[in-house]
């Protein structure tokens, strides 16, 4: 079904997602209900509105301030993430100096080897670009693509999906940690780590569990995160933190615009 | 994934509708977005409550009406519906007395074969239930399951998704069509048919280009239709049917649910 796509499409951005997901799913490089997970998340992003919202380009400015001052910091990509914007989070961890760490729920070791090889492979590319950055191919090429030996263990979590790399997420004090499961973050949390998740559903278990929650879609996350640590300028007057007035806020945007939707028919 | 899962899991039907599909996806009888779409309706339904609200049971209750008392009432099923309530849609379609097209988006012989081989296995079985309406045997066996030879065009509608049988779709006057596309609904009504759908977003083209709209989960609609058509007197006080102003009750039901949920936390 990857279908040609006309860019100009009203909703380009939501279908070429779509497809993209269709194709890893077709390689194996996904679970098998992780196209349901996305599906849920383009029905909270509907209802957003399929834009960033104030409060989410708060809480990604302040994810931004808290990975670049962070003494162990790492991104954490499941399938879904690597593939919808793996191209941004390598940009933002050559930037911030930190490692990837590949990090799936249903763990298969064939899997791993191939999320890796995706990254991989768009470290390459992106080391190639022109952008305006001091040493940007060394720093891309610094990027380390973790996951393959993971042989700590998350805390208070049973099963595969509890191992995780000892030079990643175990000794990590901030983990950048989009579309989590609720479990696992409750276990980051736990440990006492400084989590960020990414999830479009506000009254989530991650959501709500999380240090700092971005309600809005990984791609657009992934560009913003990008363009907050270039102007670290922006990120002095942010601060302090209230997590949980930060997502009403988004909870009070979702229904003024059902309210809208509904006055608009 | 098919993990056994316990029947005292607090979100069972959620769960096992999920692995089902992901079931039949791995056997090919979906198409590659399916597993999105029905994540949307995840979504919607967790809003929902997943529940059949009100408003949904009177829908339900309406198009129970329709079908019963219609000329040529079909019931149209794509992949996702034969997978999560075939068992049900064959019941209503015995007690009604209609055939069941298969329907799908992305068209292909072979996966009409399958949900075709399906269906018609799932009537084998149904026919043996010892349900207590006369001769249910012969009203299952009588069932026809249409879709193979699609000689008929759904008007102004391009493509393989416009085909459709001619004893079937075509030439109905009511009918049922879950899950429906925007498009297709637009064109169906368009060819004056009643059209009933179900759909979890009350915003979505479909549920407000139907004449009918059920907002609710395809899987509990198919058990309550069921219920409706056994119980026929109860049929006899509804409508003249308003289809926006039942769409907004379920509008401002997610909004109450929505500020409800933000309060409890």
């Amino acid at each position: 079904m990857s279908e040609k796509l006309n860019k100009k499409h009203p909703r380009y951005d939501s279908l070429s997602a779509r497809y993209s997901l269709e194709d890893a799913q077709k390689n194996g490089l996904l679970a098998g209900t992780a196209m349901i997970a996305h599906g849920r998340g383009e029905a909270f992003d509907y209802l957003i509105g399929e834009q960033s919202i104030s409060s989410a380009l708060n809480a990604t400015r302040y994810a931004a301030k808290l990975l670049s001052s962070a003494n162990k910091p790492i991104i954490s990509v499941n399938g879904n993430t690597a593939v919808l914007c793996g191209d941004y989070l390598i940009r933002c961890a050559a930037i911030i100096g930190c490692a990837i760490e590949i990090n799936i729920f249903y763990r298969t070791n064939e899997r791993i080897t191939q999320l890796t090889n995706l990254l991989k492979n768009k470290k390459k590319v992106i080391a190639k670009e022109n952008i305006n950055i001091e040493n940007w191919a060394k720093k891309v090429e610094g990027v380390k693509i973790l996951g393959e030996n993971a042989k700590c263990k998350i805390l208070n979590l049973e099963g595969p999906r509890s191992n995780c790399c000892c030079e990643g997420i175990y000794d990590s004090d901030v983990i950048f940690v989009p579309l989590e499961d609720g479990d696992r973050c409750e276990a980051l949390v736990q440990m006492g780590k400084c989590v960020i998740v990414v999830d479009l559903n506000p009254l989530s278990r991650s959501a709500q569990m999380a240090n700092v929650t971005i309600v809005d879609d990984i791609a657009r996350v992934g560009k913003n995160l990008f363009e907050s640590l270039l102007s670290q300028n922006d990120l002095q007057d942010i601060g302090p933190w209230d997590n949980i007035e930060n997502i009403n806020e988004s909870l009070r945007w979702i229904n003024e615009r059902l309210i809208q939707l509904a006055n608009e028919k």
